[in-house]
């Protein structure tokens, strides 16, 4: 008999090395660098690191004579890309909806469920319940998951307080996740996902009272790089997002809508018109919204573990959005109720199988156009200048990391802060 | 900057403990054991191993007097379940087919991807010009996939030689596989898996001249512990499946069989008239072969992970299965054409998400159904007598192992092998 323990995912990375100048050459390099070939890939390639930025990126035959006395390092014939971007979860929640999940199984009606106290108000209740140390301990756990398989940068969304005290609360347990693990976070405020109970049948006085003061308190302390909202009739109306984006644009903060999930109600066209950094989900897009996401330059962030958990058969229009120019990123959604997914290797396998995206656009969605839907231009490819956010992995071409499922091929992760 | 070495699989396991004794206690058992209530739950139960055996289990406060004095360990309020066993798989194989995956998504016909050297025809090339050194390397990357999972048992098959030498070889590589991990092999053969393309048109003759005959020196080799085929369209008639049966019985292997995936040609009925231990995938099973499964007590091994890659619409009849009284099992059928998939516990999500199976169905599948499937009596429960092959879980109830997509929660495996 034998005994194997795993080890947490924390405890699977090395002690973090800081090297201030190093050159790992014999690589396989996909710099995902646009208009470059597929994949921007340098096939023998060499990458010069100095203090936490890309110096230099090309083919190792090409390397300036400067780094020839660094310190070198053999790459094994590994591929190197940019480390993975998540640009939309919702990493911090309280609760768990395990049993909602079997219960709705089992045959359980939406009523049913709801007496047993499932539903989005279940984890409101489960995370204004919370403090921030029992936050931070699930967010971790799941952040972990994410980390293990190369990520170095996850935006996290508010929306489970609907109040001004845990909506705050959940920004700030955001934010410390990145002294918690070397990892970069983009916070979004979300207050505007759904409508607490308190306020059921009353989105406005929602809005007025409690979201957008909460807004201004987030911002005033800092707590958010972007807003975002849920339009859908769900939740809330284009004129009530509107009022939420009028006051994101005062505070000087960009924008982000969840749209055309469920519906098509035009929330992308609203988002596109204010200059929205990304829509995301785009089920029931149309070529309209389409077309003022070409014009506006919107990312669309296409979410396909929420497509699969629901059972969604309405696909999102990628043969629009590719002809129009449109760029695609994609993510986990990591939530409780609609995508309890913490794999975005598998999210790039998804987004091929069901959505029918190539494994070059499933990859560039997951690391450069992910950047772009986080306002970021320091990361996501590999080139000079660039933060040294790479992923280093056991597969021989990028296609592997979109073809297998459930695998995970991680050989090294470099996370570029800056000392 | 911080670099941080991911850890291969195999080494995230501890050095291997062999205690002759040990009790393990504050544990949830879900004994899986059936009429004993959901999962066969004991909410603070103990353990007690002996010499890689299960001696005792049953609430903590029952535990007998004399395991007292016994080494004692303390589950943290942990649960446990049997530990996984994946029915269905051919992990052996040689080559990589991400590029046909890519050649696809970015439009190219069949006749293209069959020009470029793609399809199971490129598999059977790959395999057959594959030493058992290389064949060994790719399986134990994908079994280290699995095992990390909390899987102690996998059945492995053969069916990508096609050829008298490479079948061995195949079934050879599966067996060693055992001596390089703490894991138990059930191997296969599948000479009856695709037409090789040097007898194409002629399937009876291969059949005849290298199907049966490798077969029969497989047995005499020892090398096979079931016998398996492929009966569709595109592959064997069930004619050509019984000549392959009647054999196997001759030669006292038990049966198994590919059924009713893509078209209902009644190879499931021919499965349950010769007492097959299992039909697998059944997406087009009409009621009669349900009815012929019952009364054979015939196991439904369902296979989501081939639905999902294949886009299938066509769900197998789980609710007649399941009213049929059919024991159902789940395997991963991880493959590299339908299903590159190596997560037995995504598996069970695409069970319960795809095939609307319950998160304790799922579990049943890949544990007590799935030793079912294999003819084994001796694992897949938690029960006295039975082999300790455990897994230890950082979750609190059993729905979440389903519920969760992309999350590892191992804490620990106990592998029951005796010494
Ligand atoms: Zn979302
Ligand atoms: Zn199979």
């Amino acid at each position: 008999m034998s005994i194997h323990n795993a080890k947490p995912t924390s405890n699977r990375e090395d002690a973090a090395l800081d090297p201030s100048d190093i050159v790992i050459s014999n690589i396989t390099i996909a710099t995902m660098q646009p208009g470059q070939g597929a994949y921007g890939l340098v096939p023998d390639g060499a990458v010069a690191l100095s203090d936490g930025r890309i110096e230099w990126v090309g083919p190792a035959s090409e390397l300036p004579v400067e780094y020839r006395a660094t310190a070198r390092e053999d790459g094994g014939g590994r591929l190197m890309t940019p480390a993975l971007i998540d640009c939309h979860t919702h990493l911090v929640f309280g609760g768990d909806r395990a049993r909602e999940f079997e219960m709705r199984l089992e045959g359980a009606s939406y009523e049913e469920v709801a007496r047993a106290g499932g539903g989005i108000v279940s984890t409101v209740r489960a995370t204004r319940a919370a403090d921030e140390q029992e936050l931070t301990a699930g967010a971790l756990s799941r952040l972990d998951a994410l980390i293990a398989e190369g990520v170095t940068t996850v935006e996290v969304k508010s929306g489970y307080g609907l109040d001004r005290e845990t909506e705050l609360r959940m920004l700030r347990v955001a934010r410390k996740l990145a002294a918690a693990r070397p990892v970069r976070i983009r916070t979004t405020f979300l207050g505007a996902h759904a409508v607490p109970p308190e306020y059921a049948g009353h989105a406005d006085a929602y809005i007025d009272e409690v979201c957008i003061p909460t807004l201004d308190a987030a911002a005033a302390e800092g707590l958010a790089d972007a807003v975002d909202g849920f339009c859908e009739g769900i939740a809330f109306s284009p004129a009530q997002i509107a009022r939420v984006f009028d006051r994101a644009k005062a505070l000087g903060l960009p924008l982000k809508l969840h749209a055309e999930q469920l519906s098509n109600l035009g929330g992308t066209a609203l988002a596109a018109s204010r200059g929205a950094l990304s829509a995301d989900h785009l089920e029931y897009l149309d070529a309209d919204g389409v077309g003022a996401m070409a014009k506006s330059g919107t990312v669309a962030v296409l979410l396909p573990g929420a497509f699969y958990t629901l059972r969604e058969t309405q696909l999102p229009p990628v043969g629009l959005l590719r002809e129009a120019g449109v760029p695609i990123a994609v993510a986990t959604d990591c939530n409780p109720g609609s995508s309890p997914l913490t794999s975005l290797l598998l999210t790039l396998n998804m987004a091929c199988t069901l959505f029918r995206l190539t494994p070059e656009e499933a990859l560039a969605g997951a690391t450069r156009i992910a950047a772009q839907a986080l306002g970021l231009t320091d990361c996501g490819v590999i080139a000079a200048g660039k933060r040294a956010d790479l992923a280093v992995w056991d597969v021989a071409h990028p296609a592997e990391l979109s073809y297998r499922i459930g695998f995970n091929p991680l050989h090294r992760r470099i996370f570029g802060d800056q000392a």
